[in-house]
This record gives C-alpha cells, sequence and structure tokens, in this order.
C-alpha cells in the first residue's frame, strides 16, 4: 500500500510501504477512507521538534475494517469506524477515568513502529477499546457528514477538552487563543456542547473568522499580544475572562492567556508546549490561576460527539477547507503550513 | 509602642516606633493580644529573597479594637478581633469571588508604611472587610482558645485552602508535602472540614508528625524525594494520589507533588514559591495534572472557621510548639530557623 512518510523537516512523500497484518489478536485492520494533516504534524514539517527519519505521518483517520485479530468484539469486517488519534484498552484506571491518552496500553498513530494514518490503511492495535462504529455503517452516513466524522478523530473532540479543561459551563464567557482548526472547534464546544453564552476567539485571518462565527463565536478580536489583552479586559469591564483556552502552546499564547485570564481564572491548555517548557508559576500564584492541561482523551468524548454529529446536530467539518488527493499529501502540508488552508482532508 | 523590626538577614530587633492613629476613615486600631511568626517570615530571615531594610515584621495577629474610623460600621472598641493577614474591602470583584487576597484595595501587613502584627498595636485599613469580631469578646473566649484564633489569621485557613485548592473532598486520598504550620493545617483541613478519608503526611521530625497524627493524617512517611514518591506509589496501588498540597513551594517538594499525584490528579499549592520559578508544562500536559496555587484568602475562611473554633470542634491552636514574649521576638525567629519550633507564638 501506499502511506505518508515524513523525511525530514519540509520533506513528505508518498512511498509504497508493506500492508498491514493483524500482529496481536486484539488488532484490527482498518481500509483509510479519510485522512487529514494535523497542525501537530507541523512542528516536525517545520523543524521545530526533531523527529525520526524515514517515519510513518498522520493520526486521524476514518475508515472500514478489513480484518480483526480472534478477540476483537466490539467491531466488525466491514464496520464504519472513528479512530481516536491514539489507540487505548479503554479498561484500565487512566482509561476509567476518561484519560484515555495515558492508557497503560496506549500508543499514537505515526510513532515510531505503527502506522499512521496518512496512508491507505491502519494497523490498529487495541481495536475494541480504540475504534467507534458508525451504528448503520456507511449506509447510514451521508457522504456530506464524512468531514465532521474524521474531525471527531483530533480536532473536534481536542477542542472541546480545552473547553472543559477551561471550566467552561452553561452561561460562561470563553475566551480561546488560536484560531486553527482545534481553538475553531473549542468554540463549537464551548458553545454546543457546554452552553457558553459568550466566545471571544482571536483570529486576524478572514476564512477563519469566518468558521468561528459559524461555529458560534460572539466577539472576533484580531489585535494579538498586549492589544488583545486591552480589548478583553474593555470586553470585560476590565476583570479578564473566567475560562480561558489555550490551543496553540507557544510563549506568545500563554502570555495572552494569562493576561486575560481573570483572578482565580482557569486556563484550558490544550496546545502542545513544544516552545512552551516551563510557566511562570508566581504569575500563576499571584492571580489565583488555574491552569489545566492534557493530553485530549478523545475516545472518551466519542461516543457522545459521534451521536450529536449522525443526529446532524453537530458538524465540525467546515475546519477542511482543502480536499486533496492521498497522492498530493506533500502539497496538503504546505498548504497548511503556509496557512493557506485551516485544515487539509485527505482522500 | 514596640514593634519588631527587620534589620536584615538573622537580625530581627524590638524598637520603639509611633503608636499606630486612625488614618483614613475606614481604619481601625487594634491592640494586639497574641501574634506569630510565619514561615514566610523566614525566606527574608534566611536571605532567600531581599526585604526592604528596616521594615515592620509579622502578619498574623488577634486583639481588642481600640479605637475606629467614622466610617467603621461592623467592629466597635473593645471587640475581640481576629484578622486575616491581608486586609481587604470585601466587596469588590475578587472580594465577592471569596479571593480576598486579590482585593483591589487590599494589602499585607508589614509591607512597607504599614504596621505589622508583631508589635504592640495595628493600624487595619479597610477595618470592615478586614476584621472578624469574636461574638461575646474576651468573656466569650476560653484562654486555652487563642491559640487556636491566632492559627486563624494564617496557616489554619492557608492550610485548608491547599487541600480546597487540591479538589480534596469526602472519602478522598490526600497527600500533604510540607510539615510546617501550613502542611500540619491542610492536614487538619482536609479531614475535619472537607472530610477526606486517607491524608498522607510527609514528616520524618517527631514532634510533628505527632502533631500530624492529632490532626488526622492517616499515614506518616518519612521518607523524601524519590523514595517518598516510591512509598506513595506502593500506598496506593501504583496509581499516586488523585490531591495533593504542595506547602513547600520549593523545587524539591514540587518534585515530589508531581512525581506523587496520579494521572489527572490536582495539586492545590500554597506554598509561597520563592525557589519555583517556573513549572515544567510539558510535564504536566503528559500527566494531566491540575495545578491550583494562590495566596490563601484567608478572610473567606474567617467566618467559618471561627464558629468552628469557639464551638470547640476546631483546634488548630497546636501548632504553636513554644510561646514567648514579644520582647523575645529574636529568639522567636531563631527557634524557627532552626526548626526547634513549629511555631512561635508572641505573647
Amino acid at each position: 500500500m501506499r502511506a505518508a512518510i515524513y523525511r525530514g523537516a519540509g520533506h513528505v512523500t508518498l512511498e509504497e510501504v508493506p500492508d498491514p497484518t493483524i500482529v496481536d489478536p486484539t488488532d484490527a485492520v482498518v481500509r483509510v477512507l479519510r485522512s487529514c494533516v494535523c497542525g501537530s504534524d507541523l512542528w516536525a514539517y517545520r523543524g521545530v521538534i526533531q523527529r525520526a527519519v524515514p517515519a510513518r505521518l498522520g493520526h486521524e483517520f476514518i475508515g472500514v475494517v478489513e480484518e480483526v485479530g480472534r478477540e476483537v468484539r466490539s467491531v466488525a469486517q466491514g464496520d464504519l469506524v472513528v479512530a481516536p488519534f491514539q489507540w487505548s484498552d479503554n479498561t484500565c484506571p487512566a482509561c476509567l477515568d476518561g484519560l484515555q491518552t495515558s492508557c497503560v496500553r496506549g500508543g499514537t498513530f505515526g510513532a515510531p513502529g505503527t502506522d499512521g494514518g496518512q496512508g491507505e490503511a491502519v494497523r490498529v492495535p487495541e481495536a475494541d477499546g480504540t475504534l467507534v462504529a458508525v451504528e448503520g455503517g456507511m449506509a447510514a452516513v451521508d457522504q456530506t457528514m464524512l468531514p465532521a466524522l474524521l474531525a471527531l478523530t483530533d480536532v473536534a473532540a481536542t477542542g472541546l477538552h480545552g473547553a472543559v479543561l477551561a471550566e467552561a459551563g452553561e452561561g460562561a464567557t470563553v475566551a480561546v487563543i488560536g484560531d486553527g482548526a482545534v481553538g475553531l472547534c473549542a468554540v463549537l464546544g464551548a458553545r454546543e456542547v457546554l452552553g457558553a453564552e459568550r466566545v471571544i476567539l482571536f483570529s486576524r485571518n478572514e476564512a477563519r473568522q469566518k468558521v468561528g462565527r459559524a461555529f458560534g463565536a460572539t466577539d472576533v478580536i484580531s489585535q494579538r499580544g498586549d492589544e488583545a489583552v486591552a480589548a478583553v479586559r474593555e470586553l470585560t469591564g476590565g476583570l479578564g475572562v473566567r475560562h480561558v483556552v489555550e490551543a496553540v502552546g507557544t510563549p506568545e499564547s500563554w502570555q495572552m492567556a494569562m493576561g486575560m485570564a481573570r483572578v482565580g481564572g482557569t486556563i484550558g491548555a490544550v496546545g502542545v508546549p513544544h516552545t512552551m517548557p516551563s510557566l511562570p508559576l508566581f504569575d500563576l500564584f499571584r492571580a489565583h490561576l488555574r491552569v489545566h492541561s492534557g493530553i485530549a482523551p478523545v475516545r472518551h468524548y466519542l461516543p457522545d460527539l459521534l451521536s450529536r454529529v449522525l443526529a446532524g446536530k453537530y458538524d465540525p467539518g467546515a475546519v477542511f477547507d482543502l480536499t486533496l488527493p492521498l497522492a498530493d499529501v506533500a502539497s496538503a502540508y504546505q498548504a497548511m503550513s503556509e496557512r493557506r488552508a485551516i485544515k487539509v482532508m485527505l482522500v
């Protein structure tokens, strides 16, 4: 089969690799229907972090089960399935706490020795604890729903997780830092799932602003840094906001987050902090700020979000504003790296 | 009157200073009945942090109101009062959120231009929002209750705040790092106010272990660092604890806290982080750890804790294991700095 391979910063190719097979009896092999490029894939692509070369790429995919190991019970050949970006057994203490990204038997697609989502097929370990089947299969799904289903594999759930970590709830005012797919999905999650009343999004990109507004942002602020903080203070009577979603992971975004958080406020952080190694504790201490961060346990949110999507009540699919064939995966990376696309879907 | 003066690291004297007077109509002047030395006073005494020289000392005191400004309504001459270590108006948005240590009109006793608690009298700004009167006055109070009342001015409420920040609750297992007065009071607060079932205290000092057990610690661990972490892991089936109170504020104590916290656990931090400028965000992110820190809003807890003490149901007074006359304030600092006393009460 063919799969995307990372060959170094700025260099992604599509290559012939061995077909995946069942290795453990808990495995499934899934034929990929749709996959996509993640903002977190760009860290290595831009050379910000090191990554082994060569490496498989991609951790977001939906597909059809091709084969299952003899111990797999919850999915069967032919099922349309949604995969979270990490596999998990869904039975260990961390999984039972809803923190499947800390599963003792967990791992990430695209890590060394595993298949990536940006390929024609994927071996899925711990299939029972990982995959969620779409009831009714392909017949139950309108083709227009596929982008939404694909978004559930990471960004839709990660954005919602940011809003949950920020303790956004019914009637809350929430600020969302980051206008990538995760930030936009945080807007959607805060409004539609958690019932936030006011969601302030920071963006100076017109296309992203538009998606943000469609997802429920009530205020869009185009300033950055100190000016953005001042704008939020002005909107909130000088007090700042109680709930801040940090969906970038850089020193600049954290400075904004801490600057606009109200005394006693909560920062929910889902931006992978590659360039933000440490937090200024004294600043947090002085302002009673609460910091909740973590790798989103997509599997935890998947059943609920899937039923919302299937019911036509939740559509994060608009984060995909460019669709390319898998053969053009190199162009997909380029488009996202140059911010010409919010998120690229691969067919 | 006489008051303790900081003259540089290791150098505290008792000196003659002007008697306090009413400056603002919202002031009260309080004659000090009991005061004490705080662990946080030791940072400058030991030369770890800089402090202006000369400076008034002490921020914990109970006393009798001697005079009030013309706008003061809630306390009157002759009232026995408990003062939190910071004054606050108790009406601003932060105060209404229960975060009186972020009051817009607040400040700390002993800061430049203010009186310290370690003196014969104190001018108290924002008296209505700050002081809490003991109903019935001196007549209602057994002399043996004075240490408990004095403990309410800081450590009893700060310890409880640590346990609240750590989200300890009914039936919880809590680890408390720090066997100073605050850590010991975190044990008491977790058990008596919040209903924690199991409280693990770290201490290798016999006197402190004894107070810790009297306050409700169910497990006392004498190891430190990695050994302490291993001991907690063993006690908790390898998982760690969901609720950790960090009551020290050093890199060592934070390493212990993060090491023994269960995935998704909460660290409630009340140790002033003078030597812990930053937190390793990636470690928090990876383990879904929640960090809640802040300067304890003693005023928020004072009414409830005061009624518990007056009802004979709460006694944090045992944190005082040495009582000295104010004239011996220099010896009080020495005893605490050399860890010969948990906390020294000044009469």
